[in-house]
């Protein structure tokens, strides 16, 4: 019988020996024994360590989506909503460490499925940046002249490099709220002083 | 006979089969085959993959370090300075495409010979974008509270995420131009209009 609390469970445990090992030296039977079920179990719920990888994906970027969305749900201004978002990819990063570094060294694999992963769900999660992105432009609150797809990347891409920073393994000499506030105040109002 | 083109010779071969294979499915009779040397030759230069991988980073890296420095050395305006280092970056990781996907992918390998390597050498290339800040800061023309060390590592995650695009097998609908400007105007100028 499959129950969705052991498909959790197993998903969680890849997550932590993805993280620990690497996708390419992890075996399914150290995820087998992390999520405390036979070999044999996981192969009730998966074909193979792709695809596990691809549900460690859904499952928790899904997770990130839904929670963000629902933070966003009650704010209006744009500016405080570019906040939200970095606030929030922050502090889930900094409590699941282990997913922190599964996204960002195994979601860059070069393999097709994981491209295409990349391509159509996980763009789901950068499209609410830009979509933030185009409401402040809208709004008058930030400049035209940038390109929200490409300012999404950018953005998504400072975070997941600050994020390294609490890797397991990794001793970080900074908080959240420094990291988050260098991020927001240069994002938000750059490098330049405003006599320069 | 070990030669030094030779040694160059492997690596530049390397770092097409990473690239394209990814560092754990390459094998070193298929580094062997791009480089048109017999696989014992390989041996004769490096110990295992891993080692080639370092020295991948080394010989890579090295150059875009001395390559950036050449070019800092002539401008004395940190403004200007960093735009010349975005500017490089970019520039370089478009035309070596093979470099741009090893970098983005296996600079991330959560093993101990990566890590150490990522904390000592490559920290060098990003010791050059604190340094600029710093100098714009006693210059008053950065903001002062921003901290060198977390923005050179904000900086290189969006420079690192939008090489992406030029990843092979990508379609990427941006030129090197368009993204320069926008990476520059985002740092500098923030999102914010002046009236928001």
């Amino acid at each position: 019988m499959k129950s969705p609390d052991k498909h959790r469970k197993i998903i969680r445990a890849a997550t932590k020996v993805f993280a620990k090992k690497g996708f390419f030296n992890a075996r399914i039977s150290d995820i087998a024994k992390e999520a405390k079920v036979a070999d044999g179990t996981i192969y009730l719920y998966f074909n193979n360590k792709f695809d596990i990888l691809l549900s460690v994906f859904e499952q928790e970027i899904g997770k990130l989506i839904d929670q963000v969305n629902l933070l966003l749900e009650k704010e209006e201004n744009p500016k405080v909503k570019l906040e939200i978002f970095i606030t929030n990819h922050l502090e889930e990063m900094k409590k699941n460490r282990y997913l922190a570094e599964v996204i960002h060294i195994e979601l860059r694999q070069t393999s097709k499925l994981i491209r295409e992963y990349r391509k159509n769900t996980f763009n789901e999660y950068l499209a609410i940046i830009a979509a933030i992105i185009e409401q402040g432009q809208e709004a008058g609150v930030f400049q035209k002249e940038i390109k929200a797809d490409i300012a999404k990347q950018i953005i998504f891409g400072a975070l997941d490099e600050i994020s390294r920073c609490w890797h397991i393994g990794n001793d970080c000499p900074y908080t959240t709220e420094e990291v988050r506030l260098q991020i927001i105040s240069l994002f938000q109002a750059g490098l330049l002083t405003p006599s320069a």
